[in-house]
């Protein structure tokens, strides 16, 4: 009798999250999200999960349950969703982001799409799954108790501790109290923020804070923000009916989002006629206009983006607007909003971040949070998860904080199950886990060569190196055509004339030596010719492109 | 009777400082610096500004004066100097950081290296050039007065007001007043942390910290920084004596910083066998050393990275270590140090960042240190310098709440005459001016046709195309070999059969077309083959790799 709970995404990285719990012949799936390609993955537009294991294990999978709409949670179900045809859980909402992602990429049979009410316990095989109400930067968002016959176990999903959201959602703290009066085996805890001291704050005092930049504006408000932040939009419509401006959504995800939210019911127009469709907004007095938009990670091809750089169609921004950036950037995209803002203020706007004023509030939890949880449901073992290997130890300094032992707080790695029985955990084998690069249509096609190869292109560019030779073996070959060198991304042919020149009389020195032996082989002469011309680029240059030699005989 | 100030670097961006004082006949060069280049100039080891005015004006310069040793105010020099042939002044430890650097690049007349002293004026031409004190994250950092017949302009170069300086050399805040009182005709002014409210801490409040830390280390304590930053080495080397810790330093630029501030006198150590060198340190109890290393912003090459990674030669970070990283990060460096962070947490050590504790302060003026100067020196005009634009307008900010008007503080661009009579600034003309790439000993060969290749080439990777074709014009040409495809950064090419196939039949069909045309064009068959290749990839891969055609005659 016991439980494995194997993490296949978001356990020692952000993003990703894909967790498995498994008793006996139940599985049960937790989120599938995707992860945004690190720098040095050239070309890469998504990594997702790798899914081995539940490939190999489909028949066991109940069904695969989802915590909220964000795309680190719900962004690789596209394309983990096909393989595997199983029921997906999720709540209304959430049910809704899925549904027009996987679509996007091809569809998923009707019946397999369950609508989930939070505090309904599912019976998935031998594992009974309940959902429970948090508190997020998005609405709808929920955390998991898998209760299995060795005990039951917390995971709370993304979650904050709002004591006022803006939907009158509260985090069900009563349930996890519940729990842990009765016992909980082990809870599974976000931990982005367990870095940081305090509490984070509640979105409602972004409201407060956006109604008095709206008050100062004079002409048109342009505001970027996360398109899933639903409650975020919804104050800021709510700001802008009080002031009397109208109200344009521009942006692909954040038109999609606005849409999906009104139609499920969880964004309210104060007015009726409040949204303007852009091609509109010259009709009104800029002092009379909120544009919600996109681009608030400086996103090169988004709104706002675009709009800074003069090449949005619709929207011109000119000096005296009021551009409020309500997001901090997600590690990595420092720079890119940072040129986005210059643009900004070279043109005169005024440009509003979080430095200036509490525009933006955080969705995770801070430590007297993740401490709230941990006292509510008492768990015996206490896992990190949701975070890099720093948020992990900092979530293990919570729990030595409030009396835990290190040896109940494992530092988990992806692939590695976490066995537990009513009253033990340990760490068990490795499974098949890891990363899945999709690039364009191609998912996993492209590996580490390749990716070294783009490496190299990147930094020193290409160089081809033609040579035709006469047909036949054992005669004494003798040059056809060549050698000819054609380059890219190296450096400006046109203006390198002498360089070009000693790496053909470098080539053909190398050719005719070959030639001149009794028996040459193809390999040993390509082998010379990129030994050759590598080092003479290195010492006349000192970069390394990547030679190409092309060796054909007519 | 015009006084020019034009800004060749540092304005509107952060890094390759140098601007130029031109009055008549004299011209000065303040600073000659590089800057580090963002991502998408790939393979670009270093930036640099474009100097074709000084080069066109070089009978005109009476000088380059720099401000302080960091590498976004000297780093360009190896370059420049040898094309100027002019004199260079700088007070001794910059001067000494300077010779070395440009010692690496092939070195410099001897006669041309000038030091100077605080407080003596020298005549360049019709311009006198006084150096004063500032206070820096360096030793020997100074500002300069720049006295024409039209006025006096004041820069600042790159300060904070730290009245408890590590060294005792306080920054010449009379000098300032004195200035003032005269009369100053613009100000040029530091705005790198002009967002920011209050002031920046003393480094002295970094030692306090650094000691606390220390105090409760129990194994080796590695510590990384800036190698420049002498003051904090110093602090860190002070607290270490105290606990009766030994020193080790590790890595090449800070070993080479240590020893020239040695040499010059400005580190001292408080026991004379205080530092060991690495290769020994296994003779010594963990608890009684300290290590000083580079690498606080993840570089991927430097000490600390190699010793988070395990692949440091004779430092091995070990559980129960501290290691404290003195820095904040760069903007873009974040997930860097974002890594070696994790990979210290993952080995067990303690890992202290400036989020834990103040070990690390700021270089840079903040709000209330810019109003102290500018109400010192009380300038006619204030040109912000030395900052992207949101600094600039900063900076225009803080004149405006102290009494300036819009059009006394100009937000100055790259290349943009400043025109000063003494009562009177305009904006001129613009010179030539920009950036130029070093890549490998290439200065300036790479633009921006090679960067798109790069670009492409990084992204989708390459695919070649070779068909050889039989000679003669006018006679039906056949195929005597190909087509043949070899790609590289593109897929995988062992597992993508198929691909290459329909790709060759592709091509095929292209050439069959050509050669059935009464007259074909080896531009136009090129151009098909590119434009069908480019299509059929598109189609079956969404990617777009770099097309490149091989046709021979034989």
């Amino acid at each position: 009798m016991k439980l494995n709970i194997i993490p296949l995404g978001g356990t020692g990285e952000i993003g990703k999250n894909l967790l498995v719990f498994e008793y006996e012949d139940s599985i049960v799936v937790i989120d599938g999200g995707v992860k945004f390609p690190d720098d040095e993955l050239l070309g890469i537009d998504l990594v997702i999960p790798d899914i081995t294991y539940l490939e190999k294990n489909r028949e066991k999978i109940k069904g695969i349950f989802v915590t909220h709409g964000h795309e680190d949670h719900i962004g690789g179900l596209p394309f983990i969703l096909p393989k595997l045809q199983v029921p997906v859980y999720a709540t209304r909402l959430t049910l809704g982001l899925v549904r027009a992602k996987v679509q996007e990429r091809g569809g998923y049979p009707d019946s397999l799409y369950r609508v989930l009410e939070p505090g309904r316990p599912i019976k998935a095989g031998d594992i009974e799954v309940e959902a429970f109400r948090v508190t997020h930067s998005i609405p709808d968002a929920v955390g998991y108790s898998i209760l299995t016959p060795v005990g039951r176990v917390v995971y709370t999903g993304d979650f904050k501790v709002d004591y006022t959201p803006i939907d009158g959602q509260e985090m069900d703290l009563g349930k996890l109290a519940a729990w842990g009066r009765e016992g909980v085996l082990a809870l599974l805890c976000d931990s982005t923020n367990a870095e940081r001291p305090g509490m984070t704050m509640s979105e409602r005092v972004v409201g407060k804070t956006l109604r008095e930049w709206f008050q100062r504006a004079e002409g048109k408000i342009i505001m970027a923000t996360f398109a899933s932040n639903v409650h975020r939009i919804q104050q800021a419509i709510d700001a802008a009916a009080e002031l009397k401006r109208k109200v344009s959504v521009v942006g692909r995800s954040m038109e999609q989002v606005v849409r999906t939210a009104q139609e499920e019911g969880y964004l309210h127009l104060p007015e009726e006629d409040m949204l303007v469709d852009i091609s509109d907004i010259q009709e009104l007095s800029p002092s009379r206009l909120l544009i919600l938009t996109t681009g608030s990670q400086g996103e090169p091809f988004a709104a706002l983006t675009r709009m800074a750089t003069g090449n949005h169609r619709q929207v011109q921004v000119v000096p005296g607007d009021m551009v409020i950036i309500s997001a901090t950037p997600v590690p990595g995209n420092e720079k890119l909003i940072g040129r986005t803002i210059n643009h900004l203020y070279q043109i005169g706007a005024e440009v509003v971040t979080k430095e200036l004023g509490q525009v933006h509030v955080s969705g995770h939890a801070c430590q007297e949070e993740i401490k709230l949880v941990i006292r509510l449901t008492q768990p015996k073992f206490l896992i990190p998860h949701h975070g890099e290997v720093r948020h992990q130890v900092a979530i293990r300094k919570i729990g030595q904080l409030l009396g835990y032992e290190e040896a109940q707080i494992p530092i988990t790695q992806l692939g590695t199950r976490v066995v537990l029985t009513p009253d033990k955990m340990e760490i068990g084998e490795r499974v098949e886990a890891g990363s899945v690069y999709v690039d364009g249509l191609g998912i996993g096609d492209v590996g580490q060569i390749v990716l070294r190869d783009r490496q190299q292109l990147a930094k020193d560019g290409v160089v081809v190196v033609v040579v035709v030779l006469t047909k036949g073996k054992g005669v004494p070959n003798t040059i056809v055509s060549g050698p000819d060198i054609i380059s890219r991304g190296f450096t400006f042919m046109k203006e390198a004339n002498d360089l070009i020149d000693g790496a053909k009389s470098a080539a053909m020195t190398v050719i005719e030596n070959q030639l001149r032996q009794e028996s040459w082989e193809w390999g040993v002469l390509k082998g010379a010719l990129h030994i050759s011309l590598s080092n003479y680029f290195w010492d006349k240059t000192r970069r390394r492109p990547m030679i190409l030699p092309v060796l054909l005989q007519v």
